[in-house]
């Protein structure tokens, strides 16, 4: 649940100006995302969402994000397209914030996954990651292996010891043997790297739309796929669906086939992915802001993922032969 | 900003089943409201609001709500028309709440209020006094008069002095006042009891729609203009600004003459109106939920307003001769 900016009907009128969309007829903040400001637009154009980027969002990563949704969408991928205001630009101002208007997409984001749901998942990111393969702007994965130490610390200097004493000494454990082991050369390029259920939505069981690019960057295919595994394929009793996750990794391989190596590393990666978010929840959980809109997501989840993980020897846990 | 209640994708889907209005395309809550969970709903036929009826709107009144916008609807009124079920119904249940589908009006709600507003916000509400007086339901105001002391002596259970210690015994004082004044058989009928500037949209200078009839009520049609001229005339800074009091005055005798006993009373009228919001907006300060999503409003802007109206002789301090 979102909205943090206000944007008044002349900041609108001045803003809409810069486009082809003719005038505003009505507009929505919406409960959608949880770093940005968004709202339903509606102008004599259609209907569009107009995004504001807070300060979780880095300004310098958006143009990266923003060519990223229209190059998937020129390749045929359900992303929804900026639109290009007169001047040529995607990017503008509003209400003091970088901001941009994008296409709106019909589907609904589900809360009842089911397999069919986890095999058009595989398929969709395997097609994010093959036409994202031409895209020529890099953005590093600000989030990954070697940002990992550091959060760790910064949850130390708060108290971390709030979920119980022994967390923070295996989660420094746990980063020390990913940094002693974490795979090199795995085939690589632009992953959407946060594909959970409220990014996709379906429409008539298929995918209609892949929304929220604002922590894609490029880094290994198969670290994307196991942050989807640990997204989708856990129930909410903790209990891992196996069944979920080979419908999962086929729906992907029927798109692109993994490599040996790939299939090798991906509990390590899901152990990784596992750690990235339960240090950014953990982040979260320890400086909630007093009175903040957002609730901050459990870290447990993921500490609980983390330890499924762990305990994984080979791809079989996963569903595969 | 609302959204209480999450609706699955299953349950709408069974939901509009009982509509003719195609399948459900997407569904996005959206920051409307405090009362109630409100959706953005797209389906095969339109754009339309889902409002889930939450705790604090009584059940038993819906039909009154709902049956009054389809009156003013059908009377060429600006209001939303529900939508009815294709057994005859307007109000149904999904995710365990009362329910229904609400025509979607374009439109905007004003930030920046300029006189020509409030002359237009005149208009309006008399057309709402004029056409709404068919309306054969009847709706006792359960927040005006007699719901005071009970109201003020909740808050003195509460700690009421947190707001200073002088506060109380002067809206007690106010109480006992008003009981001794309040008028008697003013002209009266459907008032909407709560038109502040979120619950009107306006498109192209002119009003596109009046939302939000969940106070609406039987009561004088004065007392409805004595909580707009509160909620529509004063400053940010606690000016009252008299231009826009005349244009909102005029353009509501334009559509519906005062009797000379209407203007007599309007002082004391926005006295009650004044009190009628201090009290709500303190029992609800005093009694705000810890990590509500919903910020108290300041209670304190209404004693403010309470007081400029103590010291109202007759209507000229509202810009009428």
């Amino acid at each position: 649940m979102a909205v943090y900016t206000e944007v008044s009907e002349d900041e609108l009128d001045v803003f809409l100006e810069q486009y082809d969309l003719g005038q505003a007829l009505s507009c929505k903040g919406i409960a959608e995302g949880v770093e940005n400001s968004n709202y339903l637009l509606h102008t004599e154009s259609g209907y569009f969402i107009l995004t504001l980027y807070e300060k979780r969002v880095n300004a310098e990563d958006l143009p990266f994000f923003l060519g990223l949704m229209e190059h998937l969408a020129a390749g045929g991928f359900m992303s929804p397209r900026p639109i290009t205001a007169r001047d040529g630009e995607k990017l503008k101002e509003i209400a003091g914030r970088p901001a941009a208007i994008i296409e709106f997409l019909d589907g609904r984001s589900i809360r009842r996954i089911t397999p069919m749901h986890c095999a058009l998942l595989g398929q969709t990111l395997a097609q994010l990651h093959t036409i994202g393969s031409s895209f020529t702007l890099k953005r590093p994965n600000t989030l990954s292996l070697s940002s990992w130490r550091p959060l760790y610390e910064a949850c130390l200097e708060s108290d971390g010891t709030a979920l119980g004493p022994d967390l923070l000494p295996e989660i420094e454990a746990e980063i020390t043997y990913l940094e002693d082991h974490w795979p090199e050369g795995l085939p690589a390029g632009v992953i959407h790297a946060d594909l959970f259920p409220d990014n996709i939505f379906f429409l008539k069981d298929e995918v209609s739309g892949v929304i929220d690019y604002y922590f894609a960057c490029n880094d290994f295919f198969a670290y994307d796929l196991a942050i989807c595994l640990n997204a989708w394929c856990f129930e909410s009793d903790g209990s891992f669906n196996i069944t979920k996750a080979r419908k999962l990794l086929n729906g992907y391989r029927e798109v692109r086939p993994f490599s040996q190596k790939e299939l090798e590393f991906l509990p390590l990666l899901c152990r990784g992915a596992a750690i990235r978010f339960l240090l950014t929840r953990l982040y979260d959980w320890l400086n909630q802001i007093e009175g903040a809109l957002v609730k901050p997501k459990d870290p447990i989840e993921y500490y609980r993922k983390l330890r499924f993980h762990q305990a994984v020897t080979n791809v079989a846990a996963y569903g595969l032969d």
